[in-house]
């Protein structure tokens, strides 16, 4: 992605990997400050992962594979009995930090089978390689993504999205924010709205700084004025990425996509859900089965900042102690859908068909 | 209003004259501190309506009565000639305060007009006694709007409100949360749901506290999950206020009524509009000719609240400077509106012809 450090222009992803260190962007830090974490080992890397220094499915997937690329380098010049003991333990270290996250997973069970057969020196080569073909892939399905997904952003767009599915979820381009990205640098003239996204403000805090970053026009709004522009006809099209994607099309995305859905198809606003393959399960038949996290009400009733002098600070909007809810996710069913961006081309309905015949 | 100060239980109104003062909760410091603040002249009440001390139609329009009251009985001394322009003067004080509050105007004309002919002290008695009666009348409004929107409330309920539509936006029990305490009070077992109601937060600060202080069971929400507990048909009813009513039932209210409202007409959910007499504009024919206040941006990224000591801090959610877009209302079309609760009963559609027959 495109960031400015003091004037001058770099292109930075989420996550790297030099050797045996592992980079990556401070999330937490954002976008009050742009830092970059070094993690010298691979307990280091799965500290940064439950420390929530990255988030998003796909970095917290390349991180977990770099974790392990990190563990078989630390681990070369061990006996290969030790060597696949040292490799267990790293594996169960990864899988501990966010237990609920899926790419985590895969991503360790990969390079785990990836080692193979034969000596040490060999299977470390193979962990490595399938570590690095993991960021790969993640970062070709966010480009295809992206030029697809452009072919659906008009001149001129007034485009709405919410929450970050951008860069700083994958390892570069993201997935909502990838078709923003693609149409800005083909010239299209667009100006994004971005929802502030309650409580944890993703939209405000990141996806405003990444789009600041590549110079794209754009407003943070609150949740409660999507609508507002809608039915003004100053939004043109929606576009958001997906937590999970059942096989019938329906979506669990961050908690308040499901209104903005609803609210889209009254005003007869298309609503594109762009995701990779990964976040399609076919496992799951429909958005029922979807079980949603339910966060800490703490979330609800203070917000997160930075005070006037640049001091992170949290303030209680309500009185301590305050009864709240709070349902990190929604379930959009898929009629409200108007396509699915994937790497894999766009997806119309029905979805039953058009998912299997991609991913089945 | 119900109120519980060191464990002991009062019944406060928003705002109240005794003789030359008035008395008023500092909406500033709620929920945090409750205090009572004492104006001792109109000066002093003009500025705290200024000061947003105390904010809400009905409120604002009781402070601006009570402050000509407060005059009135400042210049009782004074020769006739020099009381009528001591009068025109606090008037023009008063109405400067808030230049876009309807009531403020409304309630400085009906003092200045209740003078009418005679002596000093008589003019005097009579504004002071139609400053009182514009606070009985909003006090009779809010009390019948209870009793009739109470029938609407089965016992068992689980209710969303949005902003505070409560009695501090009035001299007591409020609009939307007038039958709300009603039902409460007449044993049935209710639920709320509060929209936090970003960007100004009046839902988890102001009606979290009403309700705590009546010991009516409630839970904030991010604004983001109003959607999620209506398609899982935990809502069974929606009640808010409103800023302003079209003829044709068209209304102006807090950001993000209008996308509440569309998403409880999808999941069938009736949805309520509580609002007086004053508040239906017979002049304007529909919510196409209401013009929607944009505010500072400043309010979208940043949030109020107290820190960990409980001192009033204001963060920056977004980094300082994003750009942000800020329209305080929106305007719900009145086909998404089952019913108005007003003081002369129960509203139904077609609104062009009800509305006119209660109030026409």
């Amino acid at each position: 992605m495109r960031v400015v450090i003091e004037g001058e222009v770099r292109d930075l992803r989420t996550i790297w990997r030099e050797g045996q260190l592992v980079k990556l962007i401070d999330q937490r830090k954002l976008p009050h400050r742009l830092e970059i974490a070094v993690m010298r080992d691979h307990r280091e890397t799965a500290q940064a992962i439950k420390d929530m220094v990255l988030r998003g499915a796909g970095a917290i997937g390349v991180a977990a594979a770099y974790g392990m690329a990190q563990a078989a380098l630390e681990a070369r010049h061990l006996p290969l009995k030790d060597f696949m003991a040292y490799m267990e333990e790293a594996a169960q270290r990864i899988r501990a930090t966010r237990p609920t996250a899926v790419n985590l997973f895969h991503a360790v069970e990969r390079c785990l089978r990836a080692a193979g057969e034969g000596g040490v020196e060999e299977r470390v080569r193979r962990i490595v390689e399938e570590a690095d073909r993991i960021a790969e892939e993640d970062l070709r399905a966010s480009k295809l993504i992206g030029e697809y997904g452009a072919q659906l952003i008009p001149d001129g767009a007034r485009i709405l999205t919410h929450c970050n599915a951008g860069a700083l979820a994958f390892i570069d381009y993201g997935t909502a924010l990838s078709p923003i990205r693609y149409a800005h640098r083909m010239g299209k003239r667009i100006f994004v709205y971005v929802d502030e996204t309650r409580p944890r403000c993703q939209g405000a805090r990141l996806t405003a700084w990444e789009l600041e970053m590549e110079g794209i026009p754009y407003a943070v709004i609150a949740d409660n004025a999507a609508g507002y522009y809608m039915r003004r006809g100053e939004i043109d099209l929606v576009i958001v990425g997906a937590d999970r994607i059942a096989a019938n099309g329906d979506v669990a995305n961050k908690i308040g996509t499901y209104e903005r859905a609803v609210v889209a198809k009254e005003n007869g606003i298309p609503f594109y859900v762009a995701a990779p393959k990964m976040t399609f399960d076919l496992k799951c038949p429909s958005g029922d089965e979807i079980e949603i996290e339910e966060r800490s009400p703490e979330e609800v009733i203070t917000a997160w900042g930075v005070d006037e002098e640049g001091n992170p600070t949290r303030v209680y909007i309500a009185k301590r102690g305050t009864p709240a809810k709070n349902p990190a996710f929604d379930v959009t069913p898929a009629k409200y859908i108007t396509a699915f961006i994937t790497e894999r081309g766009i997806l119309r309905p029905p979805y039953e068909e058009s998912i299997r015949r991609a991913f089945g």
